[in-house]
């Protein structure tokens, strides 16, 4: 293994890194554009989008180099496929809080329906897996990569009860139907959120120890 | 290239369209049931999604099998990596038709709300998307791929409709609320199966021609 081999997997894991970065800030000015109702906030969650996908794009391309001229093996060739899944994870992420900058931009044109604790929680879990997720990653901890797969339940249940709650708001004030939807899509974009971050840390559980947990594959 | 090296090749090519077909199977019985209110078809998608799911991990097994032994160049390596993508896509489609099977379940336990037209041309479209995108992985046929995402905009478009006309109903018939939230759900659900059968196109166009025309960069 050459200087020239480590030097560029280092740059690999590095522009996923920076590109995990992108989602966080992109997640932290949606959430907070959200709670502190900021309309602006939103324009940044644009603008760093495009960043997370230029950067999309030069990571595969770093990958398919990679494979190309060091013809990785074990672990570093584990490390290269699960960072180009996790690649695309990032960019779906990015899509995510996109999304949740549209509909908390409709949101902010109709009647607010105060307080949005649940979704308040549900964002700061999510916030937490992304972080983990990236940690675990550069870390290739799985002990922590597991815990996240164990915040996602929480995620779900959350996600569950804002469904069943603003779907019953909507039938005591249809008025407000435009306004509770905005907060179930919303709640669905967190999901998703959680759900990518999950992905990743299934990736670092297979990177570092060779396993495949998905789809309950666990052998622990 | 060895005689070994093709068949490993074909060997995967060959799964890939295997869980797309399955994936095809699973979209069908999901949407003939939800036209039909025949709820026994949603149990054939939970079935046929184990499936899927045994594939995505076996096709992982075998891209990083192949990178290992085979170091594939060029093209063929751009097939593999598109493959890794495809695979994850295809895994990704399953998960959504069994959410269209739990919330079409839903939907029956509930007053109907007759005719779903919109939802029906969504899902014919879909259904046409999703099997134009393998037709045009196997031929690797950069044309059909492109029409692939032209198709997308009509289904993004049914998507803003259902969503606008069931929240209209809504306000009208609150009593109607969880019934027109699973019609936004599943229209959701089509719209997300459009996008995983728009990005294997975007693969397709990758393995064919060497051209990344996902974010707008598409150079033709």
């Amino acid at each position: 293994m050459n200087r020239q081999f480590l030097s560029e997997l280092d740059q690999i894991k590095s522009q996923i890194l920076t590109m995990g970065g992108c989602v966080e800030q992109a997640l932290d000015h949606a959430i907070q554009a959200l709670i502190h109702r900021q309309s602006h906030g939103f324009q940044s969650v644009h603008e760093i989008e495009k960043k997370i996908n230029t950067d999309h794009k030069l990571v595969d391309e770093a990958c398919l180099n990679f494979l190309a001229k060091q013809g990785p093996k074990a672990k570093d060739l584990r490390l290269i496929m699960s960072v180009i899944k996790i690649n695309t994870d990032l960019e779906r992420m990015g899509d995510q809080c996109v999304n949740i900058a549209y509909t908390g931009r409709d949101y902010f044109s109709r009647t607010a329906l105060g307080e949005l604790r649940d979704l308040e929680l549900m964002s700061i879990l999510v916030r937490k897996m992304v972080k983990d997720s990236l940690d675990a990653f550069v870390r290739e901890d799985e002990k922590l990569a597991r815990e996240i797969l164990l915040m996602d339940d929480e995620v779900d249940r959350l996600k569950g009860k804002v469904f069943k709650d603003f779907t019953a708001h909507i039938q005591k004030s249809p008025q407000d139907a435009e306004s509770a939807l905005d907060v179930i899509l919303i709640a669905r974009n967190l999901e998703r959120l959680g759900d990518h971050a999950t992905n990743i840390a299934e990736d670092v559980i297979f990177v570092a120890s060779g396993k495949d947990v998905r789809h309950g594959g666990d052998q622990q």
